[in-house]
């Protein structure tokens, strides 16, 4: 079954109405999901005259448990590598991801060039929300500078070397099914010690990821996988 | 610290004297680490004459401790998601792949064509084995269809919906430190009916990766993530 989000006055998408009538060729009586700008989902059915598209609901789709609120913290990588993250991380279950310019990041970003980009951005999110079926799209933002990092959050993880003293499972089983988690990744060079002793004082928790050293892209799907399986258990 | 791993003669390979002169400009005194073919891995002190390298042994890392054995069984994809699930499972820390062609896969292939790539796939896992630090690189193998999987192991699981009697890391808190454990993810379209049977009969057990619906090319990761979590409490 095929899902869209609504914009934000309600209404299907310039873009997504091109896909329902030239790309997915749907008929009048075709039913699709389409989910509002606050995450309620609808089985409706299509009413298709020429290029205008109506619907009726048929059904309100269950809402998903309220569960933990994830954000990810990314440090600003190379090339598609933002791209990379935004797209995975959506399907595995990150709820708002706030990418940083940090000491080591090789690119570079400034608020101008990433309102140019946020579009682009949000759009991958979209596609990503859409194919895993999810309610809702990640609010994607930038920050110049981690100093910038004003928010509290109820854990804060930064994928550091492992100390050894307690694992990650034990960790992140310290999440309960409503917190608010806060994971950030480093840039391809690393995070700064400048940075690390920031990250300290606003009690920020280093955990390592396995025995292997991740690359920054993949390295908030670790730490999604191990924290949305403790959650399901939880929840259960 | 770069590592190179050493080809089946224990001899540094072709590609690599190459990376160390004219990449990386190494010189006499420099140091790497480099694997032998059954995983040990050394430190070495280099010896550069022109375009021939030697080296001397400093030390020997520690060996890994013994742990579980991952066989990823990876239902065929399209385009380059093959090559992509090469790249990042070998970095979550899988041991062997084997790709099977199944029913609903729509790139099809053959023993031949997958000889031919075969070589290119380990290049890939090399790297990909050598920038996370990895002692061994895993197998790739393929299987034209699933009929033909003969293999017995501790624990196997595939990708498919939750049955919600248990959570995902119940099952996988089962995995002992040394277990052999096979994880399958079908391809693009799923996995067919006739499959299903075919592994329930071979005792695999159904396991969820979350609410969300994954694609094929990082569904693995999820498995990955979560049985790694779970052997690194084990084993602390």
């Amino acid at each position: 079954m095929q899902r869209y989000f609504l914009n934000k006055e309600n209404q299907i998408q310039k873009e997504d109405l091109h896909h329902i009538i030239k790309v997915m060729r749907m008929k009048t009586d075709d039913q699709i999901e389409i989910c509002d700008s606050v995450g309620q989902c609808f089985l409706v059915r299509l009413n298709i005259d020429s290029n205008t598209v109506s619907y009726e609901t048929i059904a309100s789709l269950p809402e998903p448990k309220k569960r933990h609120y994830i954000t990810l913290i990314q440090g600003l990588g190379k090339g598609d590598k933002n791209e990379f993250v935004i797209k995975y991380a959506t399907e595995f279950g990150v709820d708002e991801i706030i990418f940083v310019e940090m000491k080591r990041s090789i690119s570079k970003m400034d608020e101008t060039t990433f309102i140019k980009k946020r579009e682009r951005y949000l759009k991958i999110a979209e596609e990503s929300a859409r194919l895993s079926h999810r309610n809702s799209v990640p609010e994607i933002t930038f920050l110049p500078n981690l100093k910038y990092l004003k928010r509290t959050f109820d854990h804060a993880f930064v994928a550091y070397e492992n100390d050894r003293n307690t694992t990650l499972l034990d960790k992140i089983e310290l999440v309960e099914t409503s917190d608010k988690v806060a994971f950030l990744v480093g840039p391809e060079g690393g995070i700064d010690e400048s940075e690390m002793a920031l990250l300290k004082e606003n009690n920020f928790i280093s955990i390592g990821l396995g025995t292997r050293i991740l690359q920054t892209e993949v390295a908030c799907l670790y730490g999604l996988s191990v924290i949305d399986a403790v959650i399901e258990r939880k929840s259960s």
